[in-house]
């Protein structure tokens, strides 16, 4: 971890606020967006964190992203809505279609917000903890650009799309995101950025053969030349690779279909627009029972996955978010953790919107 | 293949009915569970179908399975229900639950119904299908008896827990139906009365340890010893080992949780109940725009999948239950596939219940 760099939390908050203001946004929406984005610093998720700022002003800049629209509800049921994020920040548009999901199992117990023409949204799990904060069970998937191969297939026909879970528990809730690939995009950026090689079994090339290059995987996804991630369970069906493409037409089944919008191999084709789809869903577990028994069984039953016997040579079981969650407030004092690329994006960023340095990106010992 | 013999279909259907029958259910519901177990060979798997009958006999014989249990709504609001399946056979149950959460959503648009105190339902996607011949999507999982490994753990903690989903498209449905272990228990099973050896990846021994000996996982089942199946992704978190331990705790949250019941590492260890537990959701996606336009969406999509570039030495890119449903007529013509070992149980079934094999058991010339 030589290489890094760890940055003062609320300075890092304040750079953020200011270059999305800076790009048309107003303090409140600055602030939303900021949240989604350093929660997955915070969670110690460094791929899509702050490691992407300087991906999001690229967009603005592109005009993928449109500053100045506004997510509408164009269609709704008490238990469903379809949102158009008229290309606004995924961002926002996750914010506000959770809420509306949120408002709505509220009242009738199950809700569903399904968004079209929408763009990257962060972390899938922020908008399913959201939902946990309300002691609710909260679901958020999205698609994305297509980045992942079906089984047998060496075009990218899917996206990530990552399926986020969250259901409050003691000490730490029942927190799942995952993408469907066998490792996330964001992975790869950082394998690239480190110089490092990638795993046998993540990435296919242009060839379609296997490759531990990340430089391919940029490349592939640069110029949308065949090659791509393995979905899940890896390549062919042995070890279940069609069970990790499965999943990932489930997503798209409900994201990009159920919104109206487009799939993955649709979406950032037609410059500039993205036009992603993202996916909510909020369940109020008191429908089945008493509130406080529901999640107490689902703490205790992650209490005896913990204890459960290890195999050998390991010495912990983890749950799902115990790790992010447990780290949190220590990442929060240590500081947020850049590498030297991110590091110099970061101080390029300053520059283009003529913000100190000094003032925005203080680095704390370690 | 020269292991196994070919049964006339209509046959085998009069034999399920009458077993059942002698078993103490009615006609109607001789009729359900032989339709729910046969429907799985008919789609090819043969882990889930004919080989299973002698168990669920002697399920029957056991009490683990009562004959003369009805499953009941327990708690109900216009979006939900949870039933107590009363160890009822799980095919009756995951039927009338089904059936209960398709007559919900099509009142209200999307509907969940949990099931508590069931027995084994057989292949999850019978019920899911049921949903999408109503031209709604349907989702159907179950815990089972625990054969599962957490990530760093040798103690099996969770089921072999199966995520099925139907959803209408042509020429083919989408129709997904996966354990979240690597392979589904029943695949061991034939993998032991074939007597061949077990890729590695699929089973750690009692010792933690990766086993290629089918007997293993046998005897762990058997003895209730350390060791089990490994989660979809493998052992540790290299190849997203953690995320087939997510979606199986998201299964056992869904399941075991949801209706009241209990986490398959609670499942069969009071004999004799057994105890597991089903969710069944259905929405309408009339709910987020034109239903057609949807379904054509959705079989578009498949199409493009399907059509898409092949990865070097593949012919065919398949979506999820084309290969099943594309040989299920050939298969009612050509007849059940059963092994040596199948075949000897379905005469010894035939004995027991004073049935002349002759008139049941026929094979048919392939």
């Amino acid at each position: 971890m030589d290489d890094y760099r760890y940055l003062d939390y609320s300075k890092t908050v304040r750079l953020c606020e200011e270059v999305f203001q800076k790009n048309g946004y107003s303090a409140e929406d600055a602030a939303i967006i900021t949240d989604v984005l350093l929660e997955s610093d915070l969670m110690g998720i460094e791929s899509h964190g702050i490691q992407r700022l300087e991906l999001y002003c690229s967009g603005i800049d592109m005009g993928r992203i449109f500053p100045v629209a506004k997510p509408e509800v164009v269609q709704e049921t008490p238990v469903s809505a379809v949102v158009d994020a008229h290309e606004s920040i995924g961002h926002l548009a996750g914010v506000f279609s959770m809420n509306l999901a949120i408002k709505k199992a509220k009242s009738t117990g199950i809700a569903v917000v399904t968004v079209r023409n929408s763009t990257h949204y962060g972390i899938a799990g922020y908008y399913a903890m959201m939902a946990a904060k309300e002691n609710l069970l909260g679901l958020s998937m999205t698609n994305t650009e297509a980045l992942v191969l079906p089984t047998f297939g060496k075009k990218a026909m899917m996206g990530t799309n990552p399926i986020a879970v969250a259901m409050p528990a003691k000490p730490y809730p029942f927190y799942l995101d995952m993408a469907t690939s066998v490792v996330p995009a964001g992975k790869l950026e950082i394998y690239f950025k480190e110089g490092k090689p990638v795993p046998e079994g993540y990435v296919l090339d242009a060839e379609g053969k296997t490759t531990i290059n990340a430089g391919d995987f940029i490349n592939i996804r640069k110029n949308k030349t065949d090659g791509g991630l393995l979905p899940l369970g890896g390549s062919g069906k042995l070890f279940g690779g069609h069970k990790g493409y499965g999943l990932s037409l489930l997503v798209e089944l409900l994201t990009g279909i159920l919104s109206g919008g487009i799939t993955s191999n649709h979406v950032r084709i037609k410059f500039p627009a993205e036009r992603c789809c993202h996916f909510f869903m909020v369940v109020d577990y008191g429908l089945f029972g008493d509130k406080e028994a529901i999640e107490s069984h689902m703490s205790d039953y992650m209490e005896e996955l913990r204890k459960s016997a290890k195999a050998y040579g390991q010495k912990r079981i983890y749950t799902h978010g115990e790790p992010g969650l447990e780290k949190r407030q220590s990442i929060i004092e240590r500081g947020i953790a850049v590498n030297k690329k991110t590091y110099q994006e970061l101080c390029a960023v300053c520059d283009k919107f003529g913000l100190d340095q000094k003032e925005y990106i203080k680095e704390r010992s370690q």
